[in-house]
């Protein structure tokens, strides 16, 4: 049991990027690991703050790659860190870590990080304080009429609506396609907001209506925010009331 | 404008109210301040971490009461944070302190926390590995209506569901009735799970079907989790695939 117990692989959502933006708990956990196993970008991020740490760090894309290394070090008794950005459970390597665990008989705990949900929304005001749907634009793991049934269906039911990975190369329209989907329940002047690059060089974030994010093109560093029917622009920042009257 | 620059208010998600729960940048805000105002049971969970600060509380449901305090002790200049559960931005206080700055000549500041959708998911295991939709069952702020209408909507996009204040005394059968809702279009075998006391003292966790959810009394301290039709339950924990396939 003690020999289990030492087989342990923590999940580690490292928020945008930025000291401030971890957890408490993501900076113990990482402070306490051996080996950090991430993306190459995430490890890079990192690297200032644990100069003591292993890191061992993969391209995009290799992400099954990634979890099985992970483990296998957890399995030979290395204490370890598999990183992901923002929450790890919010689309995050959570799921595929805890799906192939039991095959190495290593327990896993995820630490719980800032989704850019929660991140983008700080810097944009306050777009989130009415029920909300978060969907991503990507169709690499879900198929696209997938994705466009629930954008139809959170406009449908007036939820706010946060898009990750609103944009690619390969995808370029995809925003605009959700923002026409959406424009069929809902007015032209909707407030949106776009956060850019949250809590790293260049962070920014924009204001606009739903019209205009239709016709503005983002990049896959932007977080997306369509407010409901009552969401506002006071003083600047994206507000939903907390109620609608 | 240096003059207009010291008007400043933070408003700081705590997240649960466990330090670790914390991000670094809440902690720091906080440890700037001279004046933390909140709920008096937020308040009374941070004065072990901040030993010098001054507090000051109101009971639950003086939340416009609490704006308006904080916001005339840093219109008069003092450095002051006003602190919400959670993440400030998601059912917090970020919106009607954001609607009422203008007025007071405040600059406002959302310093991120972690929300119960992203604590409750990593204790859980990872139920929001693909898009999802927060709704709050309280329909103290919100018509009942419009919060049955989303219920609807997220069931027939197949979102994961994080349900925010399942239960109150007043709305005993409230879980209940979003359940039915669900099931209209959803299997009874669809995996859920419950969270309760996230991050406090008598923290726990449940995996369930969702006709047991629609069966299980649940009180105000738990968060609400129901998956998609591919949410499986693996090791005892609850893991949405990022992929349907």
């Amino acid at each position: 049991m003690g020999d289990r117990l030492l087989k342990k692989l923590y999940v580690v959502g490292i928020g945008a990027g930025n000291y401030e933006g971890m957890t408490v708990g993501a900076v113990r956990a990482l402070g306490r690991v051996d080996l950090i196993v991430g993306y190459t970008v995430y490890c890079d991020l990192l690297k200032p703050y644990f100069p003591d740490k292993e890191f061992l760090s993969t391209p995009m894309m290799h992400e099954m790659e990634r979890c099985r290394m992970a483990l296998e070090h957890a399995a030979d008794g290395k204490v370890c860190a598999m990183v992901s950005s923002g929450d790890a459970g919010i689309y995050g390597m959570a799921a595929p870590v805890l799906a192939l665990a039991p095959a190495y008989g290593v327990e896993v705990e995820v630490i719980v990080g800032v989704t850019a949900a929660s991140s983008g929304a700080a810097l944009l005001g306050a777009p989130l304080t009415a029920d909300f749907a978060v969907i991503s634009l990507s169709d690499l793991l879900m198929p696209y009429e997938v994705i466009e049934r629930r954008l139809c269906a959170a406009a449908q039911g007036d939820f706010c609506i946060v898009l990750y990975n609103p944009s690619s190369r390969k995808r370029a329209d995809y925003l605009q396609r959700a923002c026409e989907i959406v424009l069929r329940t809902r007015a032209p002047e909707t407030i949106c907001g776009i956060a850019q690059n949250i809590g790293r060089a260049g962070e920014s974030f924009r204001v606009l209506s739903l019209a205009e994010l239709a016709k503005t093109p983002v990049d896959m560093f932007t977080t997306v925010f369509i407010g409901n029917s009552t969401t506002a622009c006071i003083g600047g920042k994206m507000v939903t009331p907390r109620s609608p009257v």
